[in-house]
C-alpha cells in the first residue's frame, strides 16, 4: 500500500477522514505509522495529495488531507483476456491496475474451463477490491473499467471492430508470427489467450476484425507474467 | 506444467522413466493424461524431447522417452535482487526461471527486513523446487544459478566489479534518471532494490562499481512485476 486510497464514505468533514479496517491495520502494522506522520493519499477516481495523522488507535485513524496533483496517466490500451483460472484472475486484476491498463475485457475461449466462470472473484465487489489493491500499489487513483463478455463470438463479431477502431490490434499467439513490436506510439488493442492459447478458429475470428498475431518467443509464460511482459514491451 | 522435467532418479532403464508424486498427480488431474498419450519431456540441465505413456495408475506412471532438441537459450543477464518478502521470493524464483534468467544474486539491503532471511524458501531444496516449477512452465530444462550474498557491502565492493565486467550495469531506481533502455544487444547486470527502493548510500556504492540508475516511470511495481517488466524491456 504505497497510497492511502480514500472514498467519499471516509470523509467526516472538509479535508478530514476517519479510517478503520484493512487500511488502518496496514498503517499500524506494516507502516508502523504514528500520530504526526505524513502519508500519501488519493481520492478514488480523483486527485492525489498528502495526509497527516491526527489520531490513531486500535479502532480508528483520523487524518487531515489535501489534494493537489493528478494521478499518473493510463496506458492507451484495451486488453482482451481469456478468463484465467480464479487464483490467477485475482492477481491479474491487481496487476492491470498497477500497470495502468484502463480497460480490461474478460472473454470466454474454447480452452477456458467452464467452472472458472463460477468464481467469486468475478463478483463486482471482489473485482473492485483487487483493482483497489493494484492502484494502492502503483500510486494511482483511477479504477480501470472491467467488462465481462462471456460469449466470444458475439463480442468479437459485433463489438470488437468498433472498440479497436483507430488502434493497433494485436493477438499474443505463439508460432511463426512477427515478434511483438516495441514502444508503440499510439493506442493498442491486445488479445491474450488462455493457458494453452487461442484455438485457430478464435485467431481467425480476431484476425477478421483486424487484429494481427505477434509472438513473444518460445517460453510459455503464466498469464500474469505475459500481461506484464507484453505491456512493458508495447509502451 | 508444460514440460515433464526428468531427473536421473526417474530413469528405470534406457529411455524409460517411472514417476510418482507431484508430477503424476498433475498428469492425471490437470492434463487428464491416458495410456498412449504423448507428452513433452526434458532432462534436468539437458535436452528436451517427447515421451509416451505406457502405464498409468494412481501410484505410478511409466513412459518411454527420447531427447532430440536443446532447451531455449537463456538471457545474457545477471540479476541482483534485494531479498524480497518470503511469499514474493517464492514466486520470484519461479518467474526468473520461466523468463530465462540464468543467474540470480540475492543481496541484503537497508530496507530488507531482517526476518526475511529466516524464510524456509531460502533452503536449497525449496529454491530448487520453485526453480523447477518455473522451468516446467516455460519449457526449459536448465536450472538458473542462485547465489545468496547476505552482506551487501562486501559483495558490491569485492565481487560485483568482476561479475559485471563487459556487461551493461543498470540499477532500477525511481527518480530523475534516464528511462530503462530497450532491446539491448549485449549482456546486462541489473540490480533491483527492495520494496521502498535502495537507499542513496546503496545506489552510490553500486554506481562506484559502474552501474547506472535507470527508471521505469512513476508507478511503483511489486518486485515480481518489476522483474518481468524490466527483463521484457531490456531484451
Amino acid at each position: 500500500m504505497n497510497l492511502l486510497l480514500l472514498e467519499p464514505a471516509d470523509f467526516i468533514g472538509q479535508g478530514r477522514v476517519r479510517l478503520a479496517g484493512r487500511r488502518l491495520t496496514h498503517m499500524r502494522e506494516v507502516h508502523r505509522a504514528a500520530v504526526g506522520d505524513s502519508v500519501r493519499v488519493g481520492c478514488l477516481d480523483g486527485l492525489m495529495g498528502d495526509g497527516v495523522i491526527h489520531a490513531l488507535d486500535t479502532e480508528h485513524a483520523e487524518l487531515s488531507v489535501a489534494f493537489d496533483r493528478p494521478p499518473p496517466s493510463k496506458l492507451p490500451l484495451t486488453l482482451i483476456l481469456a478468463l484465467p483460472r480464479p487464483k490467477m484472475l485475482r492477481r491479474v486484476f491487481q496487476t492491470i491496475a498497477t500497470l495502468g491498463v484502463p480497460r480490461l475485457i474478460l472473454v470466454n475461449s474454447y480452452r477456458v474451463e467452464k467452472s472458472f466462470w463460477q468464481t467469486p472473484f468475478l463478483h463486482p465487489d471482489s473485482i473492485r477490491e483487487n483493482l483497489v489493491l493494484g492502484l494502492e500499489q502503483a500510486r494511482d487513483t483511477v479504477l480501470p473499467e472491467v467488462i465481462v463478455e462471456k460469449r466470444f463470438k458475439p463480442f468479437v463479431e459485433d463489438r470488437l471492430a468498433t472498440m479497436a477502431q483507430g488502434t493497433q490490434g494485436l493477438i499474443a499467439h505463439p508460432g511463426d508470427f512477427p515478434p511483438c513490436p516495441r514502444a508503440l506510439p499510439g493506442s493498442v488493442t491486445l488479445a491474450i489467450g488462455p493457458e494453452g492459447g487461442w484455438i485457430p478458429y478464435e485467431v481467425e475470428l480476431l484476425q477478421e476484425e483486424g487484429l494481427q498475431p505477434v509472438q513473444m518467443g518460445e517460453r510459455i509464460l503464466r498469464v500474469e507474467t505475459a500481461v506484464t511482459a507484453l505491456v512493458s514491451r508495447l509502451f
